[in-house]
């Protein structure tokens, strides 16, 4: 077992395409999870994650704040408890409003581009 | 895509094996996601899950409460932010305290038990 509050876990903040994200693995490799791992964002106001596509698909749960969310060129609003599945190989991107977003992103267990 | 908010989905409340329980399953086979499903569980005050244990894993994140996790005898506390990797196999139970616990919940892609 591992628990952990996500406090304790260092922020990275050098996200390539990425204006005003931070990102804290929260259940990844080091806890040898063996499927999928669990990351939780900070998006700051008017900032957003890079507008990227790549095979493996997200599943997002929003904690607070909103936002958008950008997929395949629709865009649909994020506020506190909205969910969001992304496809593999979809366009997206997300953006924060006016104050900070803070979501929980999840991917399958695999090497992050 | 899908986006939902969590408040639109039925809750599931006739869970065996819990007590004061509800489940919403926010992205799951309905939104053919391919690898794992998120759930959103509501444990009521004094509330468990199920004390049980099943070869696929969890991953959790404390919305909102506080409680206890029980995995292999071993209890820790959860709070709001608090992650908890639960190992497949392992014997578990989740455990409200005096307020509502709200978590999130990811699982395998699988036939749930």
């Amino acid at each position: 077992m591992a628990v952990l509050h996500f406090c304790d876990i260092p922020e990275e903040t050098s996200l390539k395409g990425a204006t005003g994200v931070s990102k804290r693995t929260l259940i990844g490799k080091d806890q040898s999870a063996p499927n999928f791992y669990l990351r939780r964002f900070r998006v700051e106001p008017l900032g957003n994650t890079p507008r990227h596509a790549h095979q493996w698909e997200h599943e997002i749960y929003v904690l607070s704040g909103s936002g958008e969310v950008m997929v395949a060129g629709e865009t649909s609003q994020l506020n506190e408890g909205t969910a969001a599945f992304i496809p593999g190989g979809a366009d997206h991107q997300i953006r924060a409003g006016d104050t900070p977003l803070e979501f929980i992103c999840i991917i399958p267990a695999i090497e992050e581009a």
